[in-house]
């Protein structure tokens, strides 16, 4: 998907939220276990119902992972079942060295179609570059994250600059922002504006609203531009709503929910 | 695989190899394209012929992941076919917040049975706290790699000293050396050496010997400790030393050879 088609998105939906489908089978409604599938029966339910609120998916891969096989194959037809004018998002942190990170590229944007994926970058910039050699597919780079643990290596200097600065210039060096987005958490609002600053035009995908004490208004104040720039993502908050027979529709009047506040932000910004 | 029972298969086999099975397709031999599965096939000829000289076998998930579902039940029936006394490492590089890291602590050592994982840390402490919560399995954190891009933020200065040494300190303030290991590039002895003082106790997992420039008798003189404390990892010199019917023949002589310079620097150590 293009930045257009994306913007295009937002603009028609008034939404910029992405749902997270951290499917967890311990969570998920007891009364889903007479399904065959039952981790594939509850995404199909989450996703019919909140399709209409949201501009993005986005799976994590780990949940899927801890099933084996069956899981990877659960992740795949996940992702057959999302509508393609809805950007996905393969939540998997990925990140090796470049023979390595050929590999991880086909795996999911080939052989797996996401839209994009998310990137650990610690092995530094050849590590990443492979990502970006696929016309209008994204690597989404982890910057400035949400735990605490950012403290421990994000948010220390980094030569002249953070850390979390320093994997921004890096990358924003090598990949334009119809290819590139960052993770920036939502927890820390003040440097999110100053992220904005330093990389105008790309695209953030923002964890942390919610549960994690993140503002929606605090996040689209210091982070909106004018083609919106901002994935807001929410995955328990939504999916787990409720864990009964009306799990669908808390999960739809969770997502609306969230869409009605972006809809007035995107009003108030004058994007929409 | 308790540290104990690494450091006896050392001194018994007199070899601290750990092969590396990236089994790429376009790279095996052609005659085992009517195999049912070529991937397998081939790992399973590579793990008969060389059992007798390595320690460890390092299954490179990217190349798996590259072929989905398939891809996925082909890495786990290698790790099967492994004998239980080699040393078994899932190379994913994985890492994200503490739910998230769960789940792929569950995937790698519950349902897929490795013995350790490696590990990015760019998340910090708390997000890679949950892969130590079992016993006699190993998280193999990145600290300095190999590669031209380990200069953009491994060996920039990260507060008092360098990133992949606060990465050290970081992660063996909260995991012992019975379950923490770190990914020391060989191709940087004198940085290898000085890692060694920081952590005298830990193994090291060491990739960048042969192809990438790294030296067998320098890394053993920097970095060995009284328990060996280093898995060699080669890959692509073993596994694609020949692409005819031969191919596990000159795998095994590949591996037997280095086997043999590794039993002389474990005998001028004396480790043996």
């Amino acid at each position: 998907m293009t930045k257009e088609e994306l913007f295009q998105q937002i603009k028609l939906k008034h939404s910029f939220l992405c749902v997270g489908l951290d499917t967890d089978m311990e969570k998920i409604p007891k009364h889903l276990m007479k399904e065959k599938n039952p981790m594939l029966a509850f995404n199909k339910a989450i996703i019919d119902a909140t399709k209409d609120y949201c501009v993005s998916y986005k799976i994590n891969t780990a949940f899927y992972e801890a099933y084996g096989t069956q899981g990877w194959d659960t992740m795949q037809q996940t992702l057959e079942y999302i509508p393609k004018n809805i950007f996905t998002i393969a939540d998997a942190k990925r990140g090796d060295i470049g023979n390595t990170s050929n590999q991880y590229a086909r795996a999911f944007f080939e052989t797996l179609s996401f839209d994009s994926i998310t990137l650990a970058p610690y092995m530094g910039k050849d590590s990443l570059a492979p990502f970006f050699n696929y016309a209008n597919k994204w690597g989404i780079v982890l910057a400035l994250t949400s735990n605490p643990g950012s403290a421990d290596f994000e948010q220390k200097q980094s030569g002249e600059k953070k850390l979390y600065e320093n994997v921004i210039d890096t990358f924003s060096s090598i990949a334009p922002s119809t290819q590139l987005m960052f993770v920036v958490g939502a927890t820390k609002p003040q440097e999110l504006g100053e992220i904005r600053k330093r990389v105008p035009d790309y695209f953030f995908l923002v964890p942390g609203v919610g549960a994690q004490g993140g503002s929606l208004a605090d996040v689209a104040k210091h982070g909106m531009n004018a083609t919106c720039g901002l994935l807001i993502n929410a995955s328990r908050s939504i999916i787990y709503a409720d864990n009964t027979e009306l799990f669908a529709v808390k999960a739809k009047e969770e997502a609306q929910k969230m869409a009605q506040e972006m809809a007035a932000l995107l009003l108030q910004y004058k994007i929409i």
